[in-house]
């Protein structure tokens, strides 16, 4: 804790600087409960306005979290490793498997707010389905929830001509999936394009993930492409950045 | 801007919300001056500090961004695209290109705060690469700035053992870059791995890369493999999310 005499930054940002370096050393590990206000008040000699900034920049950043009533506690960070790759090859959906099944291990998921409409196709949407005027899309908006923890909302956006009558439509695609339903379809997926971006929730979307202050959303945007290139399906993702690694493994 | 008897969120986040939807369908465009608080106290018959309040949600949201003296503008958001499998791809950097050439189309890019040492190898360094108790890295630090803004922090750390007296341990590693140089050595990377994550900026990577309020930084941790599976590069890179679209194209 000792500070030199030409460190001119802010106290709180030192007490802050110090606190994370003890996390970094693993002197406080994932879950750990952090010093408090009264603690650091003592320990440095500060105001508590002082030493709740300092708890404040660690919040900010995502390293620790508050509980209601019982101080602040370094984030345990178990995230869901989700391979990019490997978790839409054919034989994953081909053999009735879920996408998913690939990414939890025994942890349990269960998908929530699940509905299913036909919508006049927004108009990015219809563009990159390379949809007619007046086309509609088939939306399929649902939540995952990991061990209780809602980690990311999709929407899915299919044409309509393509997917009128087929399990789709319904709440349940049946086993393997949209995907699997496309290819009986006569539209299997061959080529998948994922588009990653990040930034801060919307208030929405950090009261439907239940996401932490100071934590990021990552978004991705997956189009799925049949035969010839044609595009049969875009997935809007949005994912709670401290519920995930994404992993992407390929050839030079 | 009609608001409902029924909405009972704070009128600071129902004008936030006119304000988002209208930047959403293009009444404001990226770069245009938003209503300043004047103009929201005469609209809204709110107070400054309700008007204020207003700005601040589409500010930490990322949508919106001041410049002092000015006023808060709609964030010009014109990212890179950066083709993560494309531009690893061994005809890049095996004819003498930089990987980054297929990033950046005609802008201006300028690397710069280059710095090349010979170090311990951190612990978690060491065992993904391989090494031994005592075992070296060369660690490469620089930062991309394009079109003078800097977009990206990065370190590389590659085994001593490996690399020692070649370019690699320079400051220009030639043409094609480290890759190519690898390849030179009998360590071609014919395997890459990406990690990606999102979390908030620490105060010095937010001072490093210029991030504005409210927006977060992309963590990718690439390691390329030589034959056999051997971990031949670890790079820790930083990125300024407002900069970058990530891509990822492949095969079901």
């Amino acid at each position: 804790m000792a500070t030199t005499d030409d460190d001119r930054r802010p106290k709180y940002q030192r007490i802050a600087d110090s606190l994370r370096e003890a996390i970094q050393s693993g002197e406080y590990g994932p879950g750990d409960r952090l010093p408090g206000e009264n603690d650091l008040m003592a320990a440095h000699g500060v105001a508590r306005m002082t030493a709740r900034q300092a708890l404040s920049v660690l919040k900010d950043e995502g390293v620790a979290e508050s509980r209601k009533g019982a101080g602040v506690f370094v984030r345990s960070f178990r995230p869901l490793r989700r391979r990019g790759i490997q978790r839409l090859a054919q034989e994953q959906w081909g053999s009735g498997r879920s996408i998913w099944s690939a990414d939890i291990e025994n942890r349990t998921l269960v998908v929530d707010q699940v509905t299913v409409s036909e919508e006049a196709a927004p108009e990015q949407i219809g563009q990159v389905l390379d949809l007619s005027e007046g086309d509609t899309v088939c939306v399929r908006r649902r939540r995952f929830v990991l061990d209780g923890k809602p980690v990311l909302l999709a929407t899915s956006y299919l044409p309509t001509a393509v997917v009128a009558g087929s399990a789709i439509t319904q709440e349940d695609t049946g086993p393997g999936g949209t995907y699997a339903r496309l290819a009986e379809l006569g539209y299997k997926p061959v080529h998948f394009r994922e588009e990653i971006r990040s930034r801060m929730p919307t208030k929405d979307e950090a009261a439907q993930l239940r996401i932490s202050a100071g934590t990021p959303v990552i978004l991705i945007c997956r189009t799925a492409f049949a035969d010839e290139g044609r595009p049969v399906e875009i997935n809007e993702m949005t994912l709670d950045a401290a519920s995930y690694v994404l992993e992407y493994d390929f050839d030079a």
